[in-house]
């Protein structure tokens, strides 16, 4: 089988989770798995000299109408709470613990963190819904997940992993690697799609 | 027929060009008009706190590779000039003025403009460069060029333009309008044709 894709993304990226929703199913097209890399976008951001689309004037006001055009496009829920863009630390310390555990079951995990957000509108800053959500899709134990996110160890993964993917030339959410080409933005999921089938051009 | 389409660009904007090679086409399928309306996109990142990608360590990175990896795609001639980004503003005011006498002529000229840079490396910051490709395409005196891209009624028209695209949104290059709909961005040209097919969504 052919390598993984990477797929690299924050909790709190509207654009990583609408390409959350499809990502799995254009690399299984073509046979490909997808490794699912969160990283925290705040240190990215600070490494680049950027910050959150939400805080540009002008880009601001076009992504927050741009996100939910292209939800309707795609037929799935949205929404901006009010606390966006959200501290994610706590969510992707135990999706990092969780994948220690079960790989397969870390994804399930960051799919119902996605919806929790930006489907529901639940605040996953909070350690609570973040533990119960670990606890529900990651057939783990509550106490357990609890002590993970404030555990070094965990602590340590996630900065590593964010380490990673700034090494990796990371600079937004989402991003994705192909056999070492990489193409940011949801919008390029139809040219990952094509790239995976044709082999590049 | 239905309201013309605004296309916002810099002819410094490598995703300018590219999109520049296809805007015509994609609005023609659906009846529809384009306007070019080139403005300083050094003001527009002024504004809103940004600066040209090139300038940034990993989005700078990726964009480079991009850009000719989407020319490939395209099939179309790509360089990247050593004096990227370039000052544009002579070239600017230049369409302007021949917008004024020859609306089909600007457009022209502005093609021959971005394929003088981006297709063939010449430097279009020379105001020589510009009169003699304003000369050529627009069918006018280039003396008559060179006294208009110094004549301050032509200078307000490009700052003008620029003012309007910043009161409009516009926060990059190329940005396109729509029906009062905005899509940012060369890879957004599908969406923009699949808009202008349905009406929207």
């Amino acid at each position: 089988m052919a390598a993984p894709i990477d797929f690299y993304f924050d909790f709190g990226s509207p654009y990583g989770y609408l390409a959350s929703l499809r990502v799995d199913d254009v690399a299984a097209k073509h046979g490909r798995e997808v490794i699912w890399r969160p990283m925290l976008l705040g240190a990215v951001f600070k490494t680049e000299g950027t910050q959150p689309l939400s805080l540009y004037p002008l880009k601001g006001v076009y992504f927050k109408h741009d996100c939910f055009r292209t939800a309707r496009r795609l037929g799935v829920p949205f929404m901006l709470p009010g606390n966006f863009p959200p501290n994610t630390i706590t969510a992707q310390r135990a999706y990092y613990w969780l994948r220690g555990n079960d790989p397969d079951k870390a994804k399930t995990f960051a799919r119902a963190i996605y919806h929790a957000y930006f489907g529901e509108g639940r605040d996953v800053t909070q350690a609570e819904v973040v533990v119960g959500i670990a606890a529900a899709e990651g057939d783990v134990d509550s106490d357990d997940v609890m002590a993970a996110v404030q555990d070094q160890a965990v602590k340590d993964m996630l900065r590593e992993a964010t380490d990673n993917a700034i090494a990796r030339g990371v600079f937004g959410s989402p991003f994705i690697v192909v056999d070492g080409e990489a193409f940011w933005g949801n919008d390029r999921l139809d040219e990952v799609d094509e790239w995976l089938g044709t082999g590049g051009w």
